[in-house]
């Protein structure tokens, strides 16, 4: 299982949720990586805990003023990036060029929509991932694979009718080790986390809870 | 074939264009319908022509101030729309929103977009047709079928990849009638146009001419 | 006081609650008017009432796709438009363009803001109207005038000291002939209403309890 | 004058160019500042050099993803913050939020506009400084001061009229220091500059260069 903590624009320390993320990461067969906020990515990086960006725009180099460049996002130590997260949604033809920008810089890429349909049309485009996250449950602690299971195998189905190489990732309330088993018994092969670890107490601890049964 | 004569904003009398849209489209085999601004659409229906909307919003009754709504554009005499045209791009979320809306209308739906990849994602939301036209061959006179051939395959291919039910039509630069058939030779079931109709000092004439060979 | 009933995409009559908008208006010293859908502008102005746009957008004849553009909705007997509703949000270079759009069309400007600050940033771009409505009480029930009557006073102020002959309006809960008074006591020379009249079984006999006491 | 240099996206070593305008900046009376991408922030910063972020969000902290928090970019070492670029172009409301969001962390704001009435609008939402660029002028080397003098003029009358505490800065193909000493002679108090001095072989020297007449 793949296991992204999404800081956000969370309140807490990205290096030491960081470096709970990189421990845990040793310590367990699961693959363990944090998303900070653009201007934490070096920092974050440093630390050696895998880094993804939370977004990058579909542009290149030139004049983009205030965006986030995919080149400057990888040599800053980033890895991969969250597309079209439900809170930085895209145009349908920004996604594509967003996914176009991540694969240039060599980051690997997850592409977040809110259901099976549009989970498939974001599979159409190419990405490694995509993620299925129905903005309803989001922050309410009620994990997806609970509230609302058939929405994460129908989205593995819709994914894999377009591209049987695209995995499936699921996010949205999800707190606990049995969430996240139960998210990889629905056929997904990773979950988005943030809030549960980002302001948790103990990051180390809240994260060694959730790989546990894996 | 399908044609589609998109009027946009042009400073053209829709009534006229709506009339001869009608008259050609009973005297071909080719399906000619016309696409009005939303306050146009029912003088324009009231001609008999084929009415479509050029968008609908994402939305259900309710408050929502200076939207298209799909209930509405039906009740005014259309029986499709367009979504996501390119000089109204919707986030991927809006257009898989928007689809549904038309569909609830019972709308016919055309979603646009700007190449095969994206093609395949609009194909995956379940609309009845898609349109692939090259943001950058719109409005410049020279058709798509000439200048990207291999777009048009793609696209057909793309979608037939996702949903064998979903018919593609293609735009961008067409406006003669060897166009419509090169572009039906590529794949394509239909076409969208706009200027060279819309434009044109006898919109009649101008539509004979795209349908004759037809 | 200018009362302008926003008929959002509500599940109305428009031309039944347009007939009630002529009647009043021509048994009260206010001045009262209605927002329909863009669809239905033409047969809404044909009934004789004084009829707004609910949004017009920064363009101008030509390549505009799912548009309104307001030469449009003035061909379709609009005398005005509502710019930047909160349901509506433009960049601000749109609210500009928007702005020049309508008054190139001869239509009565109102832009609408959240809060005193932007009423000032709109009042600064020419409007004949801004229109102050706190997200927070759209729709509520409780209006502005009572909740928040601060608000209005500061809107008004800050209008004042920008452009002296913009006119300040006030929405957001309105839906007694009270609450049109304390708005007027406030230094609102309008409101902007929308379900309380939109939605009556009566709204003939809405809008004269509105206006009974002006 | 303050001279604020934009590294947009463009592909140069932002330490290269902070360095050099640390350097000319203590060599100076102008004031020269640098705003890098958000990533680069504190490298940049750490180089001594006045640091500005090009861009931050109407957000507090909290459930944002992809977003620039305005306490982020401070404690990376921004002391200040473009807003409203015309290649970051925000809505009315967000143009507030982002002013409010910045000023809560103490960050110096420039809200940008591309002609008088929108540089008005701007100057009545409080910021620092407001700076007027005609979008057709941007990336073309005709400066602003010569091709449309009577823009900057006119936008220092419209900033006076609504706030006078508010400074007025222009940009758009400002490249010479004549270009800057033009630019102050109209009533600037500032210029934006990127290309000139981002993309030059040696920006130590394109920078002495523009401050050397003032």
């Amino acid at each position: 299982m793949f296991v992204l903590v999404n800081l956000k624009t969370y309140p807490c320390d990205p290096v030491a949720v960081a470096e709970a993320v990189r421990d845990v990461n040793e310590s367990t067969d699961a693959r363990v990586a944090v998303a900070p906020q653009a201007a934490h990515l070096e920092r974050v990086a440093e630390t050696g805990a895998e880094t993804w960006a939370q977004h990058v725009d579909p542009i290149d180099y030139g004049s983009n003023t205030g965006h986030t460049l995919a080149e400057t996002v990888a040599e800053a130590g980033a890895v991969g990036t969250l597309i079209n997260h439900s809170e930085q949604r895209l145009k349908l033809a920004d996604v594509d060029g967003a996914v176009e920008a991540a694969e240039r810089a060599d980051l690997e890429t997850v592409v977040c929509a809110n259901n099976p349909a549009q989970i498939g049309a974001a599979a159409a485009l190419g990405p490694d991932a995509v993620a299925v996250e129905p903005p309803e449950l989001i922050g309410t602690g009620t994990p997806v694979s609970q509230a609302d299971p058939d929405i994460v195998e129908d989205a593995v189905e819709a994914a894999q009718a377009v591209d049987a190489d695209v995995s499936v990732l699921c996010g949205a309330g999800i707190s606990t080790g049995d969430d996240v088993v139960a998210a990889g018994d629905l056929g997904s092969e990773g979950v988005l986390l943030a809030s549960g670890v980002a302001k948790a107490d103990d990051p180390t601890a809240a994260l060694e809870d959730l790989v546990a049964p894996l």
